[in-house]
């Protein structure tokens, strides 16, 4: 860096002036400039400390200003930061073994990306390649990425931009229960019914043409949708009888965030295919990528693998990727993700207790969202959907992160999903604020 | 890292059974393993250096090693490896400002992405959102990237396993004159022949419908095809006249590779949308972006920018940025492209001159190819479009690497890109390894 250090208001400035948001309209933009990190805490210029309730965008999971991460990232810069992916290098070997040995059994071989838009566009690119098909099915309640073949994946608004679309994407229902306008009886009820509509939906569409079938694990920006015992064997079952690919997107589920390495396993199940990024290296360093079965692996021995990008397995960033995962391992965040979501999910179901504006709360390790409506007996959502014209979700989080807690919304929804090094007392002061905040809710919003 | 180092072996035994590398058949790759990489030259295990001569994949345009960058890595890691994009944060506003300080005068803000493919998608969004038009139109010889956007974009083959391709992406003609079957009179007459034919084309697809012209300033990695004079300004009229963005992918000829700091300012044109990666950090932390004129930035003030990413404008990404720029400013590294890449002209002449299998020579700045043909009189590749049976442009690949000569080839074409910090000793050294090799294929491979 160059020697003289900029001002808060040159930050600011320079921000407003030659920087382009995502997600936003330029004007009137006034983002918090950030001049530390640590833990599970940022701040800002004044000095104001805030919980990093999100973990930034779902990334974080180890927390800020790792030390170990850190030194990696050091000495790798110092030994070599760059060789093209071509060649042989120590700390992609490295990282390429160690994520294999924590995935599932069935898994063989990992291609890198740069993130986890990326990781999905060469997931299909590979599914297409293998079984020689063309369709590709994923959710309407998804975000997959912002590129076309990742945006094309995804069913939320933020694909419109990308149609028309790409010839082969077809959306089916997400096992969203609690706006199925069904009384499912049991998990396993819910499931059958998702599973048979979907076995329908593939059958109408052709079988023998769908490639791939993609799902985030658990849903994650669309509100932490989980689903119900029992769907994903469905789905694994139906991949099966069909021989179709099934693509677990475990960008943001991924590396503990549900209590487990990854979020499939939670349900057991092994997908042919895994794309990971955000918690693989926590952001320290950008890195995604797409894990493969070995039957998948084995099919590329003889046939060109047509796809590549310049940055692929880079090094620098495998080295803070093999930091990261002695991270989780050494400081045991599996197990604490687990063990303080538990504690999460009680604080979750007594503020849905308590507020009127709390129309339910979900959660899986420390991955959680609350959905707020008008009312708890008709659901209506706080705001319709695809807009906010009032913007009342943004004053909400404005209103959270004037009391120090930072996160983000979706929709109706508020995601929390703190850094996996969070402790019990942490988690219950950063829990009291949103209290506060719902009460607001609940008196003045609806 | 963690304390134990790999052998060799578990390094090239790793990477075989877990890594899946770009564009290839898994099975028989023997990658060289990496062990240090200084300035131009890198090494392997066995301590054999070789020219970097391609500076990896046209991006290490600084050279290995590079303290001032390294230096910077481990501050910013130091101070804050990752915030999110909707953050203020003192590196990325630093990058955005000295990017725009060096870009052509009608541009004014940076929208950040983590490479050069994601660099090309936005930019194609950003130009869709800002004409409100569909249609894009790119080269047959050319490459983007390889996601789906970026891969549709793309003319050659590397595009197939993206078909059927997004709707309203349409192909044109390079200006490729040594392979034109016409013979100009001159490179005016040449850009007339192709802007005109470009013109009708438009015309024939609906002007009005058509968002973008999207072309690499100097074609790259498809054989270093220059625009003759008076091309770009053409385009640059089209666009003009019917109100088309011109996007200059400039991810592999920015920063400095053609002896200016972005190639378009060879032929003094001023695109709407430039897209750049590589040359930025020379990849020692992955990123890309995309800058657009002040135009289109005014038009997000009060539009959503529907575009984003995890890592967009990554906080130690841009602080490499930062540190990359200083050196190519301090080290006089843009002068030092003009002046070596005189010198290489003149040796690319002389092999030419000399070798019957060098059917022409192509070169600006430190950016050069050379051709191979069986026969000079007709022209005719040295192997056939789309394959290469025998295997033999790999073949001479590894009689250059065998003397520690690297670079690769793409259909006839050999890349000849070193870092733009080499001198002329070290040029002509390199040189003399081509000209042996060149000896040798002139001898057994016509
Ligand atoms: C499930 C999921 N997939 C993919 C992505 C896209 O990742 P990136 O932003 O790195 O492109 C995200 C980003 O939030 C995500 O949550
Ligand atoms: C001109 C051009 N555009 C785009 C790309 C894609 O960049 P990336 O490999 O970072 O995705 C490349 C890569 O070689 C390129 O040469």
């Amino acid at each position: 860096m160059s020697k003289i250090e900029l001002t808060v208001e040159e930050i600011k400035q320079y921000d407003r002036e030659f920087n382009l948001h995502s997600w936003s309209k330029q004007k009137g933009l006034n983002p918090i400039a950030v001049s530390k990190s640590e833990g599970i805490y940022f701040w800002d210029y004044e000095g104001k400390k805030y919980f990093d309730m999100s973990s930034q965008l779902v990334n974080m999971n180890i927390g800020h200003g790792n030390k170990k991460v850190i030194e990696a990232i050091k000495e790798q810069a110092e030994k070599l930061a760059f060789i093209a992916p071509s060649f042989a290098v120590e700390s992609r070997s490295k990282l390429a073994r160690k994520i294999i040995n924590i995935a599932p059994d069935n898994m063989q071989k990992v291609f890198f990306t740069n993130g986890g838009a990326d990781a999905n566009e060469n997931a299909i690119k590979i599914a297409r390649m293998f079984t020689g098909r063309n369709k590709i099915f994923s959710r309407y309640r998804s975000y997959h990425g912002s590129s076309f073949g990742a945006g094309n994946l995804t069913g939320e608004p933020r694909r419109y931009p990308l149609e028309p679309g790409i010839p082969g994407f077809v959306k089916f229902f997400d096992p969203y229960i609690y706006r199925a306008g069904i009384n499912f009886k049991s998990e396993e009820e819910a499931s059958k019914y998702y599973v048979n509509m979907l076995r329908e939906q593939i059958l109408y569409e052709g079988p023998f043409n769908v490639a791939a079938i993609v799902l985030e694990t658990v849903t994650g920006s669309n509100g932490v949708i989980i689903p119900p015992k029992g769907y994903l064997k469905g789905i694994r079952e139906i991949c099966n009888e069909f021989g179709i690919m099934m693509i677990c997107d475990e960008v943001m589920t991924g590396w503990g965030r549900t209590g487990k390495w990854f979020a499939v396993e939670n349900w057991d199940v092994k997908p042919d295919i895994i794309t990971f990024a955000k918690g693989v290296t926590c952001g320290y360093v950008p890195i995604g990528g797409v894990i493969v079965s070995k039957e998948i692996a084995e099919f590329f021995d003889d046939r060109v693998l047509l796809c590549g990008l310049t940055y692929s397995g880079h090094p620098l960033a495998c080295a803070a990727g093999c930091a990261t995962i002695d991270v989780y391992e050494e400081e045991g965040l599996i197990e604490n993700a687990q063990k303080m979501g538990g504690i999460l999910g009680e604080l979750l179901e007594g503020l849905k207790a308590k507020h009127t504006s709390v129309g339910d709360v979900r959660y899986i390790g420390l991955f959680s969202s609350i959905e707020l409506v008008k009312d708890k007996e008709s659901r209506e959502t706080l705001v319709p959907y695809g807009k906010d014209p009032e913007g009342i979700m943004g004053k909400i989080i404005g209103l959270l992160k004037e009391r120090g807690f930072s996160t983000y919304s979706h929709e109706n929804i508020i995601i929390v999903a703190p850094p996996l090094i969070i402790n019990k007392e942490e988690l219950i002061e950063a829990m009291d604020i949103m209290d506060e905040v719902l009460d607001i809710v609940d008196k003045t919003m609806l």
